[in-house]
C-alpha cells in the first residue's frame, strides 16, 4: 500500500536523497515540510500536510499527532520524546494502534561515548590540563599526577537505566566497576546492580561518579536534589547527559562551590541554550558541552537506515519487530 | 638472608611506613638516599651508600649501577628505563646475574586510560567546548554535533606494543575499532593485527588514530617524522605517550598548522618541562598534558605493593618469577 511519509527533518543531502529514492522505488510519496530544521530537538510548529501522512517521521507537533486519525507510525528522530510523553498522546495513539518510535538507537552510542569522554577526562584531569595551556604554561607535574585518578575499581551509579546506560555499561566493562543503577522496574543484569527507588539512599554514599540519565517527566523533575547531592561521598563526580530539568541547578552549583562535589561534567540543562549569565559556565570544577552528547558525524545516515529498517517492518505489518518502540 | 635495600624514591609517608616496617620484619635494612626525590623520571646523582646495596628501589644512578658489584637487583619505579638501556649495562648485569626490572604494571593502567580520555575527549570536541565555556559562552551546538565523532568502527595504529598497548586494546574492546600495532618481532594476537617496520607505509594511510608508545632508544629517535605524518589519513589524530625524542615535533607542527592532521594529543615531549616558548603550547589543534599520563593517586601504594611482590619472589631465588622483568 502506498504511503504517504512526511518529514520535517532537514537531512544532509547525500542521506535525503537516499530517504527520498527508497520511497520513491517503493511507491511511497514523500512530503517534506515547508518548516524542516536539521536540529532535532526543536518543537515544530503544526503543518497542515500533516494531516494527509500516514507516518511523520521527524518532529511533527504532538497536538496534531493526537489528531490527525491518518497518522500510524511517528518516527522521532531524537532519543527524548517528551512532548509525546503523556497519556492523552499515548492513548489517542493506541485508539487506532498508531506506533511511536524514537531514536535512541542511534543516539544510544554517542552518548555513552560521551559519557566516558567526560569521565575520563575528570579522572585524568584533561580540563585542568588545557586551562594551563591557554593560561601560564605551566608545569604542574607532580600535582596532577598525584590528584590523575583511575576509573578502575570505581563505584558509578546510573540514574536511568535505558539503551544508553546499558551501552556505557559495556564500555565501562574493562574498567571492572562497581555499577548500580536506578530503575523504576527491578530485575537482575549481569554486571550491574539494578536497584529501586528505596534503596536509593543507601546507595549515593557509596557513588565515586553519579550519572544523570532520567528521561523528563513529572517524577524527574529536579531529582538530583540538593538533599539527594548531600549523600554523595565527599569528592564525589555528577554527569548529566539526560535533561536538564532532572537537576535543581542551584542546588549543584553549591555543592560544587562549597567543594563537596569533586566535579560535575553537563551536556544538558534546564534553559537551552545555556544563558551567558548561567553561574554553571563559571562555577569551579563545572564543565559544560552544548547538548553535544548525541552529535555523530553520521547522523542523517543512521536515521535513514534506523527509519527505512523500521518502514519495511511497518509495511509487513510487523509492529512488534520495529525497533525503539515507544507505543 | 639479610638484604640491604636501598632507595632514593620519597614515598607517600604510609607507603614509606609500609615498606620499612615490612623490610624490617624480614630483618631487611632500609637506607633511603640523603638525595631521594619524589619524581620518578628524574635522574639521580651518584650515592655513595648504593655501594653498600643489594637492592636498590628507585632511580639509581646508572654508571654506579654498573660498577657497584654487590647490587644484585635494580627495581626502577618508572615504566621507562633509557638511561639503562645500552648493552654495556645489560652485560654488566648479566655478568653478576643481577636482576633489572620496571614499574611498567604500576603505569601500564594508568597510561591507557590516559590514552583513552584523550582519544574520547578529541572525537566527543571537548577541548573545543571547554575555549568556549572559558571564551564566548557560545552553544555552536550544530557545528559540534555534526563534527562530534565515534570511536567504533575506526582504525586505530599503536606504535609500540608493551603493556601499555596491550591494556589499551582491553579498553579499547568495546568500541570494535580495527586495531594495528608496530613491534619488532611479529607475532597473532587476538583482535590486534601485529605489524613488522615493512608494511608501516601500507597501514599509516589505514589509520584514524596514530597513537606513539614507543620507548626511546637510537632506533626511534624522531621515528614518526614529517615523512610517516604525511602518510596519514587525512585528519588522522597523533597521540604521543610514550618518549617526546620519537617524534620530530617540528614536523607535528607543519602538518597541525597545515591541517593535514585533525588533532594531536601529547603527555611526552623532546624538552620536559615544555618551554613556554614551544610552539606545541598554541599550535591549532594540539592539546598538552604535563607528562601526566602515568599518574595516579595510589602510586606509591602501588610501588611498594609491586616491590615487594617482586621481593618475595627475589629472596626466594625465583628470578624467573620476578613481574616487569628488563634483564
Amino acid at each position: 500500500m502506498p504511503l504517504t511519509v512526511w518529514t520535517n527533518t532537514a537531512l544532509a543531502p547525500a542521506a535525503q536523497a537516499r530517504l527520498a529514492d527508497t520511497l520513491a522505488a517503493a511507491g511511497h510519496r514523500l512530503v517534506v515540510s515547508t518548516q524542516a530544521s536539521a536540529s532535532v530537538l526543536a518543537a515544530a510548529g503544526d503543518d497542515p500536510a500533516l494531516a494527509e501522512a500516514d507516518v511523520a517521521f521527524g518532529q511533527p507537533d504532538a497536538d496534531a499527532c493526537r489528531r490527525h486519525a491518518r497518522l500510524r507510525w511517528i518516527a522521532l528522530t531524537s532519543a527524548g520524546y517528551t512532548r509525546y510523553d503523556n497519556e492523552e498522546t499515548f492513548d489517542a495513539l493506541r485508539a487506532r494502534r498508531a506506533v511511536l518510535t524514537n531514536a535512541s538507537s542511534v543516539f544510544a552510542e554517542p552518548c555513552a561515548q560521551h559519557l566516558l569522554a567526560m569521565m575520563l577526562g575528570l579522572a585524568r584531569r584533561l580540563p585542568d590540563s588545557l586551562d594551563e595551556q591557554r593560561g601560564a604554561r605551566g608545569w604542574r607535574y607532580f600535582e596532577h599526577r598525584a590528584a590523575s585518578r583511575l576509573l578502575t575499581g570505581q563505584t558509578v551509579l546510573l540514574l536511568g537505566y535505558g539503551a544508553i546506560a546499558k551501552r556505557l555499561v559495556e564500555l565501562l566493562a574493562p574498567f571492572r566497576m562497581r555499577i548500580y543503577a536506578l530503575r523504576r522496574r527491578v530485575y537482575s543484569e549481569a554486571g550491574v546492580h539494578v536497584i529501586a527507588e528505596e534503596k536509593l539512599s543507601a546507595v549515593l554514599p557509596l557513588a565515586d561518579h553519579l550519572v544523570d540519565i532520567l528521561p523528563e517527566n513529572p517524577a524527574t523533575h529536579r531529582y538530583v536534589n540538593a538533599r539527594r547531592l548531600a549523600l554523595l561521598k565527599p569528592g564525589a563526580f555528577f554527569y548529566n547527559i539526560g535533561r536538564g530539568p532532572t537537576v535543581d541547578e542551584t542546588a549543584l552549583v553549591e555543592a560544587l562551590e562549597a567543594g563537596r562535589l569533586g566535579g560535575a561534567y553537563l551536556d544538558v540543562f534546564a534553559t537551552e541554550p545555556l544563558p551567558p549569565s548561567s553561574p554553571l559556565w563559571t562555577t569551579r570544577n563545572c564543565y559544560v558541552t552544548p547538548h553535544t552528547g548525541g552529535g555523530r558525524t553520521d547522523q542523517d545516515d543512521a536515521l535513514v537506515d534506523m527509519f527505512l529498517g523500521n518502514l519495511s517492518k511497518f509495511t509487513a505489518g510487523d509492529l512488534a519487530g520495529m525497533g525503539d518502540r515507544v507505543v
